[in-house]
């Protein structure tokens, strides 16, 4: 399907880097559920850069909404959201149009549009598409929000320094979602930002894990084959790009364990049957449990670097060095964050609207 | 789509552990491909036990062709396979029916069918519902080997102990492919196999990484959102019972690494576009790039285990001590093995079909 | 997505005229609805041809039920329902394989399979295909049943035979049920089969119209764009092999109205919102208004006559006479009655569940 | 999957009647397509009204291409088209927007939305949402063009009167395309306007029948289940507000055959396989013959009339008589006619991407 993501709810999303506007389209959103512009404006502004740490292309991102709100709610209706691309310099790019970058898709992308695709800032594969992804997500957070389920993420690592784990789980989420640069640990925020600098500085860039967690989720949502909640959220998430590892529970750690200390035992909590760790992250079988969600996330370094690489000039076949100029950030992990809150989100949307019909989600006056 | 994955090739599984049968139903595949039941039963061997390291139940799972193949070639319509359970033993669940087993799906079952599901054995959730995937992965895993399209994976990690990385892709697949146990390297394949005795001596088990690599892939093949190679590799992965984590290239490792490192170089070889490292693991943008793809997928340790456990009893709504009898596996991961390979087989037959046109796959003469 | 039909709840039919089996895999089927195989066997009566009328192919059509099924009631995990092919005589088809039969498929079989397509009866073309679907059919009518949604065919022409409208619609869908021949006027009943068996004994066939009425079904469901109630159900009936043409409500009719005639002038009926004609056929905008659903089908008549007829060979490229021999249906507007029912039903649970979630289907204690 | 149609290619819609903007996205067409403006406004000015016989809304409609071409040319990456709303009145309605218009979506979008919908001019239900699907098939038809697929559609009647038959197809395709009220016949053009203007002077409403045809298409495209040629374009044609029924071929008159009357003999034309007649509509079992495909869809009279007619206050629930205000078409089907040319241009675009891949439509050089 291609561009476009869900069944029940869905996501369509479109644009290009340096095109006249970037943007999605969210259809099977329950009516009267009310659309926040500040939290819309607040979702964008943790996709921007940080001046500090990130790209001189710094857009407002005003997020048009041309359809499916009405009097302040959604109708039901799809919404489409429209952001204009007002710093487009298509000519920045054009000088090394043939010269495929090394760790982008502008090889792959040539390979599969034969040339047509546009190759300014990465077209269609740019990170700028995620606007549109987080203004869609906005309203789907915002949904989830009202049914009690909070979704929230760290930067658990970032250029070799650690946050600390999540602890308290409803404050951590709360706490984060204010923050420009999701890191629990304050001291450890000081240190990745140092690091991103760093590595500014050197003409390279870092990457990052994101760690996020889901709580109030109910149980039994999700399928045994194939649209396991795994499935679902992992197909979401490893559209965005430079995403190249996602990890439940504890994931990869898993692996090296025994069955007696990865299986979680099952308890009463509150009257409520609950696992005593959470080793699985909130889903067994495919299907979850009541427990919160968990699940991690790599991505790698910004592939756009100052520092000269080897490539390969796509017009003449010649291999050739390539010095990236223009606009770019040494990190995008903590932009990426607001970017997985989304994903998430929307996902999510799509289970919970499956499982339980398309008016759950609706509006609570 | 639940139960069916894929669109221009697809995959309905149905079946419970203790039912009458399981199975697939394969659509989409292309006409003319020849159905070779030697590989057929030679694949599903790979998915059976080992006498010396697997659980007492040892079915023959005789695939029954039952439409779809006509004259020894795939005709092009609906392919179902039926495997008879042969040694279905409802009895032996019956007793600890409400006892929900740790890391298994009774208690999520529950919630989401409301005790109308078949408990016995995990019902539509066991392991055996691979069958039908692994039956039609080898006809996927056929088509794509006639257009040179190979895939291998081996047991890179059990129980503590590593298998050696790939080395020469073309020979390792080809000697992975005819080993019941799939480790590259001898000792290492002792070790875990003497690992895995050593955690059932316990009433214990292991879990595993799986690393397969594709070679022969064309590239310009997935898309940019959301169906990227990554999101329709991992949601079929993620639906196989105990993965928990799935990663590409160098996956998480990449999250620690620099931008400078982390970029594969472009360069010309045998007059193509290459690059010189793969740390993508052939993929860009969500598109292969004509590189072995890679990925890593981790099999958490099997949940039954024989050791006392501390549950709830679901129809009690009480806590209660469980000791899981019947037979089971100390280990899944060499099982896993080969139902990783058959969901990448069947989901690059989708995505190739998508590309090239229902005929690509199609037979040759 | 080829032969899989419906989203929340699925179809995926499998089989050949002339192979082992045909059969179907329903998916999404709520848990806990009752499966009367009285009712099953009823159903597949129903598809079968009359002695008196029909075809001397007349097979039992035991319904196996592989999985999905427990303790009688659906589990809400996939529902594998197999018929065995006991009557395959793939011989008698095997002369003229290479004679494209006006009206049936084996020329555009050929164009799409290249002639790897199982010929015999018209393989997966065939409408034995149809079995499949019944059986899933009468699991999906008994689901709507028990939320007090019925639906009723008949017979509203065959021939140059008209029956009498619909009346009262409950006790019209009750009568219709029960009926072999589902005509609701007896004298027109035994005037259609009359035509019928003229037309066999002139080695011709006859089509017809089939008529549909559901009542029960709540308002508010559908979609304006592109899943309109109309859409679904249209798409599922289209695949019915000889229906070419579908109208709901008063249909081509209404092209000749002025829009005072074909508006239904809302009112109120019983304290809630109806319209006092039904012109519309219970929809509008594309979503159901709580009226009855009327719709009417286009049957063709049966492709196999015995007179001779002008073809191709497809093997020689040369035109040729061809006299068609073996069973044959003088009419198969009678069975595809049945088979009407069948997708609407289908279509109906599928639309019901994701406007209301995936248990609303539940079974009632 | 609601507002998006389509799996390979695709078409998401999105807007209101009244509100910012309407539009479209097109994902999934291939690459290097020249998207000529000349040719969009064209089509989007056959959709407007005439002024003799139309509402007094008419605007511009300027399609901004806000993605996806570039240098004149398809990206393979979705193209988002917008139209702004230039004479949105939100006003003109709200007086009635309690009163169930008769023929209009408006009691069944309260079932729906619960009153979240937008009701101005029918909102998200309105005709003018197909201003979007007929820019979207504007680049549709041209990339099918391009392959010599070409399709006309003409009022075959209206009110009474009857359009000559289509004779020599590719002439009198290309004549349709060039007309603003598309009869082939002077004089039936004649009498279809006035027979309109006589609606419209009593304060009424007419309907009609359109009738396509499509050249070019190559044999072998189409699925037996479920995604037939008639089940594709009919849940799309269906979508069409005031569509109420669509046949192929012969559709309903065929029911009235006999088998020997309705069966289009094989022959050998130019020395491929052909059909001596072509009452099959140019689809056999589903799938194309290569034979020209004829379709028929009535279109209900357009609902708003001046005439008072009896509806609800779906406020009070209390009946009340409702004088429709506001400007309204007498008759949409001569407007209704570029909207089906577009949606059997992107149903095709799709069927034949499934076929024979995401390049075959792409631009020749």
């Amino acid at each position: 399907m291609k561009n476009t993501f869900g069944s029940s709810v869905s996501l369509t999303l479109f644009g290009e880097s340096h095109g006249r506007a970037v943007g999605a389209v969210l259809d099977g959103m329950a009516p009267g559920i009310a659309v926040d512009e500040t939290f819309l404006c607040h979702q964008m502004a943790l996709r921007r850069s940080l001046s500090a740490i990130s790209t001189a292309r710094n857009e407002a991102d005003e997020v048009i909404i041309e359809s499916g709100v009405y009097r302040g709610k959604t109708t039901g209706t799809p919404i489409c959201l429209r952001i204009e691309n007002q710093q487009a310099r298509r000519r920045d790019y054009e000088k090394n149009a043939n010269l495929a970058r090394p760790g982008h898709a502008d090889f792959t992308a040539r390979e599969k549009y034969h040339g047509y695709e546009d190759p300014n800032g990465g077209g269609h594969f740019s990170g700028r598409i995620t606007a549109g992804l987080v203004a869609a997500g906005a309203i789907a957070i915002a949904a989830l929000r009202q049914k009690g389920i909070l979704i929230g993420t760290h930067i658990a690592a970032c250029g070799g320094v650690c946050d600390r784990p999540f602890e308290d789980l409803s404050a951590d989420i709360k706490l984060l979602n204010e923050m420009p640069f999701a890191v629990l640990d304050a001291a450890a925020s000081v240190d990745m930002q140092t690091t991103i600098a760093a590595a500014r500085a050197e003409g390279d860039s870092v990457g990052g894990i994101l760690e996020s967690a889901v709580i109030g989720l109910p149980s039994g949502v999700g399928e045994p084959w194939f649209d396991t909640v795994e499935s679902q959220l992992s197909h979401i998430l490893f559209s965005i790009p430079a995403v190249k590892g996602v990890e439940f529970g504890d994931g990869f750690a898993l692996a090296a364990m025994r069955g007696s200390q990865a299986n979680d035992p099952f308890c009463i909590q509150d009257g409520h049957v609950a696992t005593a760790t959470n080793r699985a992250g909130g889903i067994l079988g495919g299907i979850t449990t009541g427990m919160p969600l968990r699940l991690r996330v790599a991505v790698k370094p910004t592939p756009s670097i100052y520092r000269e690489q080897q490539t390969v000039d796509l017009a003449t076949g010649k291999e050739k060095p390539l010095a990236i100029v223009g606009r770019h950030d040494p990190a995008i992990v903590h932009r990426a964050r607001v970017v997985v809150d989304s994903a998430i989100a929307l996902a999510l949307c799509d289970m919970l609207a499956l499982r339980y019909g398309t008016d759950w989600l609706a509006g609570k006056e």
